[in-house]
């Protein structure tokens, strides 16, 4: 079914809470077979409330409306709704009751202005009442219309207890099957991954392909719908599998799995442990390898080696290496991968450093020269790149290619080792 | 004036990814004096797209519309609205070689592909463009409509620099004083703050206070609004002096100033070069200090000694302490303390170890436990917090806590001393 969401608040259009029940109702409804086709927030006003109701019974097969169902002088929902609905406002003793009976602690005065909540357009059915959460429901012109409330947890409980299993068993209402899932990429632009995929999309309806740019990673959402379970399935499965194909060893992972969640997998698989040396990057692999739980189980630490001094006090590199090749060049990266697996003792260490910038680049080595130096019991490998953007940009972009390295190593593909100063 | 907020994308609707740029929006335009009716999300549907805009000029004063303006197929906004407001795709060659000009290092058929960001409806305006940010606006009917990207901090940059501006300057808009400001606290609790602004409020209509908690800070605006100039400039400056009053040494920066920006000067001020010891922490502190462009001026570097072994292999720690007393104690931050600032000969050094969760914790010793060291020339001063909340809670607090101790004892503040094991 296709459906809207309403939410009701001078607090959410004022910009004062950041409005997340219309988020979790949409994602709700999603998963369950539902699209969403709008989702309105708008004030306190009687008027509004009531003239954007009837516009969204006029798209939608069905109207999610939250907030404004309180006992205080700025909960306008259920009169607004009376008044647009012309449903008049009637007296429900036996929701009145419910309250009185869940509310018997509340002081006299409070227990009063509940008589309120027990007020409500003609025709709604409780969905759940008591001295904390008020919620209703009522059918017109054959589509249902949800009245939940605005305090997150609340509204939460009662979509998913409720709504949504009100919705499945909806007479006359065809079950749309919804499949969908995220795929994580590395190494390649927006435009790169549109190119790749755009031809899966091509005159296929059920299918659609979305592309979210999280720097320096482009996050693609697979979503096939249908009206069949198993048609449906196959239709997603062999999907998957060409766009897994496509994007090959560029799809790092799926969902919510981070670049330093697979690292680490892959370290504990390998049963290896790592150490690392960071300049440029000045910590941020580090902090984002040991967000990870359980990271100590393959991370030993490292050097955040800002200074030349400490590349050489910490790290062991010769200084006359940095002074004849400089602190950003292949042979320092070699020397500090070395000296950290060295001093270590290590399986795996990996090296960065290079000119995040503002200043400090050179026509030879502008702001953005990377150095990547990876040393295992066998070999030590050296690459660079080069990456756009401001100071923020070129850490977060190394940090993450230098993650990239270390997840290409530890799967043993030579793509590491062929390609060199390119974008991203 | 009044406005309405219209979000396009697929990802909003169905509920992958939260909606935040219409709040960022809303509370924006909100200080800046105008009225938000209705915030409006919708997917990426061009018949769709080109009503909602219709019906939200047909009652609004102004359109902010976000999303869906990228260079990828299923970026339809450009097209929908040119349909919509009979307003036929033009080329801007201008746009496009601005864009190139930004774009340079791309590779060729990237660049190509571009060129479709060119294409605008009828009487679009350039907000700003290059490779990375595309915005533009139009007048319609003598209202204005403005197009931002979808990616929160592109949105957010180009609201600020531009729509708020631009509205500011409409024509027939009486010319409204507003004043803002933002104050950056640590250690108070958001309902602590507000318990003791409250009163600068009360019976002041033209003063309003926001509270925003950005774990594990929280953010306070001011924003003072009136007609004259003068009387307005006065009001705000008798607000600011009695909040800066009021917040005392938690107030840390104002506006964007973060809490390493704000450690960094004061050390430079101090001509002190800072080394760091991180163990729970993994890296978080280093990252946060050498984000701020120039902080190899006053960062030397330090030690990820998230293992016992780096902790005695590179920052010389006795392992009879660790074995006595433990990873997690006051012992072993002062020997991290000391032991990183002799091997480096800094200034100052500061360590942090605890534990982060989920897993580690003890009776004696809980999760969220952290021992913090800081050694100067003089001496070594430790101290104690507890943090509540998961790991990357944990850690982001003790983070935050290890920059506000080096920050009070750079401005020669005994808090630090005299403050031990409270919440934040």
């Amino acid at each position: 079914m296709i459906g809207e969401i309403v939410a009701i608040g001078d607090e959410l259009t004022s910009g004062r809470i950041l409005n997340t029940t219309s988020y979790f109702a949409a994602s709700q409804l999603f998963a369950a077979g539902h699209e969403v086709a709008a989702m309105i927030t708008i004030g306190d006003d009687p008027k509004l409330i009531g003239r954007t109701l009837l516009d969204s019974l006029a798209r939608a097969d069905f109207v999610v409306v939250t907030g404004g169902l309180g006992a205080t002088s700025d909960d306008l929902t259920s009169e607004a709704v009376a008044d647009a609905l012309e449903r008049p406002s009637t007296f429900y003793p036996e929701i009145l009751d419910q309250i009185r009976a869940s509310s018997k602690n509340a002081p006299a005065e409070l227990r009063l202005s509940l008589e309120k909540l027990a007020w409500l357009p003609a025709g709604a059915h409780a969905l759940k009442y008591d001295a904390s959460t008020a919620g209703y429901f009522l059918v017109h012109e054959n589509k249902p219309i949800f009245f939940l409330p605005g305090v997150p947890h609340e509204m939460e409980e009662l979509l998913v207890e409720t709504v949504i299993s009100r919705l499945a068993i909806w007479e006359g209402e065809e079950v749309r099957q919804v499949r969908q899932l995220v795929y994580r990429v590395v190494g390649l632009l927006e435009t790169q991954i549109n190119e790749c995929l755009a031809p899966l999309v091509d005159g296929a309806e059920r299918v659609r392909i979305g592309y979210y740019p999280v720097f320096p990673e482009v996050h693609v959402s697979l979503t096939v719908v249908g009206v069949e379970a198993l048609e449906t399935d196959h239709l997603f499965t062999e999907t998957d599998k060409e766009i897994r194909k496509l994007l090959g060893v560029h799809l790092y992972g799926t969902e919510a799995e981070t670049l330093e969640a697979v690292v680490g997998r892959l370290l504990a698989e390998n049963s290896m442990v790592l150490a690392l040396a960071e300049s440029c990057t000045g910590g941020l692999i580090s902090h984002r390898i040991t967000r990870v739980a359980g990271s100590s189980d393959y991370f030993l630490g490292g050097v955040v080696a800002y200074s030349n001094e400490l590349k050489e006090q910490l790290l062991g590199v010769d200084g006359a290496i940095i002074a004849e090749y400089g602190a950003v060049s292949q042979e320092t990266a070699r020397a500090m991968a070395e000296g950290i697996r060295h001093g270590t003792g290590v399986d795996i260490a990996l090296a960065v450093t290079g000119i995040a910038g503002p200043s400090g680049g050179t026509a030879e080595k502008p702001v953005g020269t990377v150095w990547f130096g990876l040393a295992t019991a066998g070999e030590t490998e050296v690459c660079k790149f080069c990456f756009d953007g401001e100071r923020w940009q070129v850490q977060e972009a190394a940090a993450n290619k230098a993650l990239d390295l270390l997840r290409l190593t530890l799967i043993r593909h030579d793509y590491a080792k062929n390609q060199s100063c390119q974008l991203l």
